[in-house]
């Protein structure tokens, strides 16, 4: 790895004539690939770092916040920077199948990136657990969904044997790539703000994407690209919080799905990760989850899956520790299209019918 | 308006420093804006132009296809960028509220940036027209819905009505500055491809986007930022395709429901776009347009909306006329998030239920 850009030069390893190539094309040399990579990409990464003046202003102190709105993917979730790594070494190694167990996000991106490269995606579940709904995207990217009379940990055992047995690659959060993909987010923002934030707030469940926020942060910094390291603040849905309490939970429970998890898979990782960076996790309840998840949408005008929306209730949890003219960074990490069950059912809905169509009665619903 | 910038840096006028600061900074110098305007923006615009060789494999003749993927702006769809504009210049105004008839895109992206703005955001729709869940997304930004007894029109008559006679601003698509904020996509286009493509192909339902992308690459020739000129190829449903048979519909019919307009507001221009860049209107059924939909998701991993697709549908089926190696853009004007349903209902389902949960049950359904 190398660099010889400046730190004053944040953004000059994107080659300027053709705009975005994907995180691969623009973090080559901080990625595990080589000129023997199919770089198999739908121009992932990228995503906007958007001011919160909202946020902001109900912590005060002069504090800065923005949201990583990492919603704005391929597939409309960070697992896409994972995605891109994991799907095109499976390419170069030559696979032809890949598979996972999954109800969410992970299923989307999988289904895209292998049908992209040509290759065929399975999609493992348990029988009867998931509305066909969820799976609709995956689904019409062309994956192949098998659901097993058998619980989520059962499908997970299964695909790890088939990649074992069988020429299959293995996407689930164990393919070592995905955590490589996914720390570009990091470095995402360090080349827009300069440096890094004071705080990165974000969600926390199966623990991989903070550990890889932590491996962008610490490499850049190695490399001379941020003068700063954050303080790493991991929010857990109160009713699937090991990290906080400490004890694996048999039956994780939360609106938040994508962070329903009882046993998170970089548990050691995460923990390690919140020493190093002085850092914290926290627990929200599902009704600060939702009260952050209206706030972002109805004053930011950010409309977030109920998950992203941890690290926002986190962050105004926590106001009180925030220091004075603090740079913080809240992780969003999937959009809320992805859940539009949500957004009807616990939205502050207004909504008048049967208004005569006049102009006058118009006026007088709108208070005029 | 002003370039000093050669036609070989095209981005350098986006400020390396700092990233994507939204369209209306990125393009301020063609844009109606001044000091005093209040940029109200998500960091819309940016949105990737992805290669699609599997679109362009079916046509032959060593063209190169790219889609311009604009169902990755903040709210879903190309609408952020006519909004940015068209709520920027209301609150450079003064104006408090915006108004809109919408039952779609519209009515979401005047919500998230009418509240991002601090503006109250209200959309008029016929009562009982409408399910819940496609006003969800405006509804979650803070949109206030009023249903009244009418049907569109009238709605539509009302909200101009409002507009002359209250402190409200219109945004639907008679707000001029709605197609000043939608030509930066072409603007993009050729900043990323160095000059205009051969052709661009796009769906064509109000005929405002044609007019938008049409004005950008004009502007952008005159300042000698392109060398060309596209052919402007557009696409509409077949059950809502007045531009190509010349008369108005009464009752527009198609699945794609974001083009489905019988009488075009921008039906002049359309057609004066048409005849300037020797370009065509063709139909396209509503079965090409679910095919080009799953090509699109299952062969490139691309998700977009019904009405996006029209754009793939249409250049496949005047792939004949397809010069050797051309350049085509294809204008994919919304995220498939937006229609779940339609994921569901017309996707290539591979859904298998009942497997038992082994190792070898697995493989036999895997093909192994």
């Amino acid at each position: 790895m190398s660099s010889t850009t400046s730190i004053n030069s944040p953004i000059a390893a994107i080659p300027p004539q053709n705009g975005w190539q994907g995180l691969i094309e623009t973090y080559r040399s901080y990625l595990p690939v080589s000129d023997r990579t199919p770089v198999v990409t739908l121009l992932e990464g990228n995503t906007p770092l958007i001011p919160a003046p909202a946020l902001a202003a109900q912590i005060g102190k002069q504090v800065q916040v923005w949201v990583k709105y990492d919603g704005l993917n391929p597939t409309g979730s960070f697992k896409d920077r994972g995605m891109t790594m994991a799907v095109s070494k499976a390419k170069e190694d030559g696979a032809e199948v890949v598979i996972c167990a999954s109800t969410g996000n992970t299923s989307a991106a999988a289904a895209a990136y292998a049908r992209r490269a040509g290759m065929r995606a399975y999609v493992l579940i348990p029988d009867g657990y998931v509305a066909l709904g969820k799976l609709a995207q995956a689904l019409l990217y062309g994956a192949e969904v098998l659901a097993i009379q058998g619980n989520f940990d059962c499908a997970l055992s299964i695909v790890r044997e088939m990649a074992e047995h069988y020429p299959v690659t293995l996407v689930n959060s164990v393919n070592p790539y995905r955590l490589e993909g996914q720390k570009t987010a990091a470095f995402e923002i360090v080349d827009i703000m300069g440096d890094a934030p004071d705080w990165l707030c974000i969600p926390v469940g199966n623990a991989g994407n903070i550990t890889a926020y932590w491996m962008g942060f610490c490499q850049y910094h190695q490399e001379g690209r941020c003068r700063q390291l954050p303080r790493m603040m991991g929010f857990q849905a109160a009713g699937a919080s090991p990290l906080v309490t400490g004890v694996p939970i048999d039956h994780p429970e939360t609106l938040a799905t994508a962070i329903r998890i009882g046993n998170p898979a970089s548990w050691q990782k995460a923990m390690a990760v919140k020493d190093a960076s002085q850092g914290q996790f926290n627990a929200v309840t599902d009704e600060e989850i939702l009260e952050a998840y209206r706030l972002l949408a109805s004053q930011e005008g950010i409309f977030c899956e109920p998950a992203s929306a941890a690290s926002v209730a986190g962050l105004l949890k926590v106001k009180d520790q925030v220091p004075a003219h603090a740079k913080i960074v809240c992780v969003l990490t999937g959009n809320g299209l992805k859940d539009p069950d949500t957004a009807i059912k616990h939205g502050n809905n207004q909504f008048k019918t049967g208004i005569e169509p006049t102009r006058a009665a118009v006026a007088q619903a709108m208070g005029f």
